[in-house]
């Protein structure tokens, strides 16, 4: 029996259809990464597109936190830019930096650059790690990709930008090559994300890390519609589409617009009122600040229950926190933190 | 007479109190800086502090951005740490870094390294800098300094910060430790902003560029109290008050509770949201994204119009960006910028 079958009751999936629980599911972004030691480990033997490209090892980094902390979902152990990396666009994933594209785009002729994604073909790599992961897995698999603007942003600026200028340039200066290169990446990541469902996967999130440097008529003219192509894309696997960024509060409501089922929600905004930007029938993730998690354990006690009581006892909820773990992190306190959420 | 009583019918400080304006006044936040070749040709004589400690060259650095671009507003050339820095706090402004703390501040104890500012012996030159501007400026001037939270993430981080760990660590774990470090900063801050106002500046604003970091609780409890001492601190002097943070869609009704007559806004929100939050009798200032300035004329005209369409023609409405001028902003832009506000 294929895996989100077997799965489909899970308190995640529940929660992420907005279905009574027995206790608030958690999972933690960037739960595979640098805060474990066994990750660490891992990570002295390999690079990161090293460890993405064989199964073995990306198998053994997403087990790791489930493992660890007990957490109710585990995430592929990937990269936002491994599609976009298989299609020939040279980028190095470098430590302390991020993603550094080797040749920026900045015209009409760039997005030629980019052809449509094979899933079998380019990161058959990405299908086996899938694969392997649901066959043992306890928990839901969550599968994943970048958003059309987070692609873009690190393609146009040629790595992580602060101001995203060159970005909203091209977005205004060239209109109709801004929407064939958010068109083009928003097709590779669905491409990416159903042959992750169809290998098992349970759910899926669509990263837009970088969508909250954008105030709220651009990313409705200029991001919107290629995000919500990613989410209609989906609808017909049935599983639950989370929608994320950082800096959203402006954009919470319209990026649950974009199609999405869970939409992600950063530190500063309290889920109630998270909760009313989103709508009706729309659930939430979040939202404890990550630089809490580097506190002593009776602060983090005291506003992972801040959270849950924002929340409010609604079902829709998974508790997680509102960007990635920090890599000083004490484990223990993330593995406290489960314990606590599903006590709750 | 004095500049402020000289000035007093100015269009920035109409509009700082919400009275009607012939036209929307302007002006940048660091209008004073690298965009500027003639301040770049500054700069290759003097470090930042060198130049804030000879009225000469801060009083040249001043007047720049107001010969060349003709915006309605002078502000003070001057940095948020130059206060701590004159009571013996070793800082360092490392260029394209920001202010790096040689000890950062940890405990109880680091707090009694800061003693009440004396603004006539330990920063003579801001005074003499501020008299020598107003005595033939002719449009006002504006005085600063940093808020509470902001500078004391600088002395507890040790620098600028992506997370503020340690600050949000400190204000939790030792909350009677971090109200004597904000209170002691809250003190500092309105005891240089007072002598500036009594050297002839006729505004002030107060910075508290991290705010953003937190969420609207943590600002309530921790930060709020400190600024709203500074606030309150001015309120005899008669001067409108600033209150200005980035990513502060959250806190817009705070940080105007907090005793501001005027709230700065980022881009991220639209200026008719803004207006609601910060609510009634309170000004606004803002918001082009900064970004947009590095874009085609065309574009950043487009832009700025619908900025001044958000604000609905208020009177209490004054032009900014909604950050400070980027590096690589082409000095025309802002002046043909400052035409086009003007025009409307």
């Amino acid at each position: 029996m294929p895996a989100p079958t077997r799965l489909a009751d899970a308190p995640f999936l529940r929660a992420c259809r907005g279905e009574a629980v027995e206790h608030t599911p958690v999972w933690f972004m960037r739960q595979a990464g640098r805060a474990l030691p066994e990750y660490r480990a891992l990570r002295e033997k390999a690079g990161m597109f090293e460890m993405i490209r064989t199964p073995e090892l990306a198998v053994e980094a997403t087990h790791q936190p489930v493992r660890r902390y007990g957490v109710d979902a585990a995430i592929l152990f990937s990269d936002i830019v491994v599609p976009i990396e298989a299609l020939g666009v040279g980028v190095e994933l470098k430590p302390g930096v991020g993603p550094v594209v080797d040749v920026p785009f900045r015209t009409a002729a760039d997005v030629e650059r980019l052809r449509p994604l094979e899933p079998e073909a380019d990161i058959p790599y990405v299908i086996e790690t899938v694969r392997a992961l649901v066959a043992d897995l306890d928990v839901p698999l969550i599968g994943f990709a970048g958003a059309p603007f987070t692609l873009a942003s690190y393609l146009v600026e040629g790595g992580p930008s602060r101001d995203h200028a060159r970005t909203k340039a091209l977005m205004h200066e060239q209109p109709s090559t801004w929407r064939a290169l958010v068109d083009a990446l928003a097709d590779i990541s669905l491409a990416t994300l159903r042959a992750q469902v169809e290998a098992g996967a349970s759910a899926v999130q669509v990263f837009d890390s970088w969508a909250g440097a954008l105030n709220p008529d651009d990313y409705h003219d200029h991001v919107l519609p290629a995000s919500a192509r990613i989410f209609a894309g989906l609808a017909d696997l049935g599983v639950p589409r989370i929608h994320f960024g950082v800096g959203t509060g402006e954009l919470l409501g319209l990026m649950a617009e974009a199609g999405a089922d869970v939409v992600g929600v950063d530190w500063r905004v309290p889920l109630r009122a998270a909760r009313a930007r989103v709508g009706h029938g729309v659930a939430l993730q979040g939202n404890l600040d990550p630089a809490i998690c580097l506190a002593d354990w009776s602060v983090v006690e005291i506003e992972a229950k801040k959270v849950l009581a924002s929340n409010g006892g609604h079902p829709g909820h998974t508790f997680n926190l509102g960007h990635g773990v920090l890599p000083d992190t004490d484990p223990d306190t993330l593995a406290r933190l489960v314990d606590l959420v599903h006590a709750s």
